[in-house]
């Protein structure tokens, strides 16, 4: 079944709640899982709220990686959606897992764009 | 069932081909969407892609609005995902299907972060 996009969706339950805190490891992690999976990286935006949690974006030529952190809870929602054979998303969702020390996840496959005439 | 965020993945087919390549118009619709759910946005980023294709963040401090396009299938993804209960993200769905002239479109709605301590 031919798709436009693939969308993974990752709970990341457990991890070190020290680096769900800190923006700029979390900046380096994204844009290395966007490296690793063969994306090429736009631009970025990461925001730190106070008291604590960072949101931040990695926009790719082949769509999107998003984190949102919940370091009081040692969780994470990461998105990473990509469109094209030439990226392999999963390695960007390994990469991220193992950064942020995560002893819980799951991931979830989203097909985004499953239209007749594609 | 508390969970931490909310997240609404928008399948938006059989759109205006024509504004699905308009980076302006895009990026009016994604604000005005977010306004609408009443979050507070924190700031944006869009690329026109080339021949044809737009992709848009608007990033709220509830967390982000995300939008892909391909204007040659007349179809989009959108992605509405948001925390707290002061906002209202089926509004943002609304606003945004609306804009964009959907014929044929789906939501589904995934709880993120489902913990045992929140």
């Amino acid at each position: 079944m031919n798709a436009l996009g693939k969308h993974l969706l990752l709970e990341l339950k457990d991890c070190d709640k020290e680096v769900l805190n800190d923006l700029n490891f979390l900046r380096g992690a994204l844009l290395a899982a966007a490296r690793e999976c063969g994306a090429t990286v736009l631009g970025d935006s990461f925001h730190q709220f106070s008291p604590h949690g960072v949101s931040g974006v990695v926009i790719i030529a082949e769509s999107h990686l998003f984190i949102h952190t919940w370091p009081e809870y040692g969780y994470a929602a990461a998105d990473i959606f990509t469109c094209g054979d030439s990226v392999q998303p999963e390695r960007a969702a390994q990469e991220l897992t193992r950064k942020l020390g995560s002893k819980n996840h799951s991931i979830v496959e989203v097909r985004r764009g499953i239209l007749d005439s594609c």
